[in-house]
């Protein structure tokens, strides 16, 4: 298999959105977006043996995952993805099999929620396995939700159960677009941000962009599965787990308590659970409060690259 | 260095566009597309020991390249490139002075375009040093200019001189935007692309893109002293060199013959070369032309990944 065939290979089977004027196949992707204000633009880097495991793991998981992730950034401001653009380094004497298995991951997700592949570059290299995916979204009338709004007497609510990703969650899981678009559209959203460093890492980012502090609920904290098995193996509890994993995906929010209230009433999102895990305070940093009404604070913890 | 200490100093130290909305730091960088039509996208993926060896270059040079590179696909569809995020993979132990060293070379090259790095991502992992750029253009009232609009008759225009860009230009080229810009805004382009893979590679491109063959004029290649001086080494021609090297990002394109005379007598394209080099015909593939009236057929050969 040559680059450009492959390339040709991917063309051939890309599902077109109308709003791409050109797709794969020049020195650059063209877009209209004359009928947009913003374009959102992220992007995300995954290397085997960090963010996944070729010996654990298919390769179709791992396409599935890259462009999750990169959903979920956008997801996370409450706005909807549009097209994307793949770099992938292959490592020497990479099969034609494992580079369509990859694209099939790519696709299984991308179709589902619409995305296109607009262009990408394909390398190879003395290197593991990597993968980048840039990804745009656009405003669609809606007003991209920061991480910097949260306020002082707002609530903090999260999606879905955490910790213990690593079992299997951080393959699989469903981005929460469909959840951020209908939180982006009914709510008056104060700050958003999804759960990829870990709970308390993630709140952190929210807290420092805002210049806030949190109380966490212990006793609110939605707990997985996941986490419960983990704690088995690792000694460490399930709270901590939940508070200090990475790759939930998850939405990590804070609105008013009245918004929040009719979040956590409607039955709108009544296919992925809410908990109202906490508040936000004036000052810094997270305190965790005991049902008994004890407080200590703890520091974020969650994954860091570099350290 | 944390990634999180490293992002706040490459944020700190970015200048802004005004068309930013939201720059590094948030899920998404957000950005105001309101009076654009439309929006061009290119990623290029760098890995060390196969786009730059850092035995024998500094990572400030890479920084530059990787910027450079994307540049150049921007300018080689005729348009003005806007803002990048980019993705890094650093080796385990990379050093604060590598990382900063790095961004030095990016900023030297994208301060001078006035680009703006939005976003990115900072990863760590057992791998050499790979980079990601993706980087998004605006069409600023001008039409894009693809590999497809190539037709018989055209001549074949190419910016600078050709070949041995492996004994330094590769790392030091300047994209040809101002070129792109020029061209786009005065002239009828046809068909635009840089030459990153090869000359006769990237004509092909363009010649498999539109349908239709060329003639090169084997005495009007503009072969560079490298070429030259590399062909010593390698015992190839230096004209072997010139129609075969990757990563001149110079800018090869067609025209109408009448079109291409203006270009080439015109006074303001004169800090740097261009040469026609040949013209486009019905049929498909590369012929070459000697000065005595020989034509022989020759296939396109540059760099191919996978293969």
């Amino acid at each position: 298999m040559g680059e450009f065939s492959f390339i040709e290979w991917i063309r051939k089977r890309q599902k077109r959105r109308k709003d791409v004027k050109l797709g794969i196949g020049d020195d650059c992707a063209v877009m209209d977006v004359s009928s947009d204000k913003l374009t959102l633009i992220t992007t995300d880097m995954l290397v085997d043996g960090t963010h996944f495991d070729l010996k654990k793991c298919t390769i179709r998981d791992v396409g599935r995952k890259a462009i999750a992730c990169s959903i979920s950034d956008v997801a996370a401001m409450g706005c909807p993805p549009t097209v994307t653009v793949i770099s992938i380094c292959f490592p020497d004497h990479t099969t034609e099999k494992f580079a369509r298995e990859l694209y099939k991951g790519i696709w299984d997700i991308s179709d589902k929620y619409n995305i296109e592949i607009v262009g990408g570059d394909i390398i190879s290299g003395r290197s593991p396995f990597c993968i980048n995916v840039t990804m745009l979204g656009r405003d669609d009338g809606l007003k991209p939700i920061r991480r910097s709004g949260a306020r002082a007497g707002d609530a903090i609510l999260v999606t879905g159960t955490l910790g213990g990703s690593i079992l299997r969650k951080h393959l699989s899981f469903e981005p929460r677009l469909k959840e951020g678009l209908f939180l982006n559209k009914n709510f008056s959203m104060h700050a958003m941000i999804d759960i990829s460093d870990g709970l308390t890492a993630d709140l952190n980012h929210i807290l420092e962009a805002s210049g806030v502090g949190a109380i966490l609920y212990k006793d609110q904290i939605p707990v997985s599965d996941a986490a419960m098995k983990l704690s088995k193996k690792t000694g460490h509890t399930p709270l901590y787990h939940a508070l200090s994993d990475g790759e939930d995906y998850e939405l990590l929010m804070t609105l008013s308590k009245a918004q929040a209230k009719r979040v956590l009433s409607t039955g709108l999102l009544t296919d992925v659970k809410v908990s109202c895990i906490g508040e936000i305070v004036k000052g810094s940093g997270i305190q965790l409060k005991s049902p008994g009404g004890n407080i200590r604070r703890i520091k974020p913890r969650g994954y860091e690259h570099l350290k």
